[in-house]
């Protein structure tokens, strides 16, 4: 997606440890207008899947998420990080490392908002090491729900998640892929359009 | 809002601790087409202010905000919970007593995503003894922007966090407010409409 790697090229900020920071419009500050325009990407390359829900995991992948969901007029579920007082019932748990917070937590999700029937379209801002992904996978495998795709944002290409979900036979479509960064240039893998 | 007094009163559920489970459509999983509906009642009640970015805490509340952000073409900002990896630079901060995790925690906003010539909407899915916007006001005076008003989509009116944040003059609006709740009943605060 043009528009995005325009923006990720201006605004975005390399940071050592493999970061990339673009929390003025997608992480952090949220540019609505322009998530709208990502919505609607997501819409043009999944909207032919049987999608009945979009699965995404707390905390940036929710706005996103959202704004992607009206294009499909579907409910957005969201996995949570910690056990909460307000969650009882059957859960699902699946374990996650995070690379930016450097520790692994458990994903939760309430067993009653996931269904061997639902097709889930997972869609989140980050795709690198895969494993937030891996989770959710885990957690629609556990459900016995059908996976239509997973639906990225920006993907580290330089590390292994998307190539390793890819070659379980996923359709993971990511908006921007990264070549490779550093300090002063980002490149960008060439998509089809 | 008497749709969404309808949606508590047939899908809500009243847990012991004073806890109202609506985690099926606004907080765990997400009924965009409602959320839609409650957007634009924030947009009929805030819509006449200068509202220049809208301010919420993760997590529930940042798809209510991402959806209602659309109708004033304005940014949303999230508070963050927890120092990461990927928040560096200047910090505001403030502590906030979570009643349904049972804990203090800090949340955390860049100094870059908030000015003094910013109009702030605070939008959050819940209000009950005030901790989550009280944390939200803190940081918007350190940073010495204007509010313009607390929307809120439930507010428990039997604990005082509405009242004491009114009381400070400042225009909160919830588009529930409960008056009592029980394991067989749900009352409602009548409101203008």
């Amino acid at each position: 997606m043009k528009a995005l790697e325009e923006k990720i090229l201006k605004e975005g900020q390399v940071r050592p440890g493999h970061i990339l920071k673009v929390d003025g419009f997608l992480n952090h500050q949220i540019d609505i207008d322009f998530i709208n325009e990502i919505g609607k990407e997501f819409y043009r390359l999944f909207g032919n899947k049987p999608v009945t829900k979009i699965l995404t995991v707390e905390a940036s992948g929710i706005g996103i998420a959202c704004i992607t969901a009206q294009y499909f007029h579907v409910p957005v579920v969201f996995a949570k990080k910690a056990q909460s007082l307000n969650l009882d019932g059957s859960l699902y748990t699946a374990k996650v490392q995070s690379y930016t917070h450097n520790r692994v937590y458990d994903v939760i999700l309430s067993k009653k908002f996931l269904k061997p029937e639902d097709h889930v379209l997972i869609i989140d801002d980050f795709l690198a090491n895969g494993c937030a992904v891996n989770g959710l996978l885990d957690i629609i495998e556990a459900a016995g729900a059908s996976v239509e795709g997973v639906g990225i944002v920006i993907e580290k290409g330089f590390q292994s998640g998307g190539r390793d979900i890819r070659a379980r036979g996923i359709d993971v479509k990511s908006l921007a892929i990264i070549k490779s960064m550093s300090d002063d240039s980002i490149e960008f893998v060439e998509q089809e359009s």
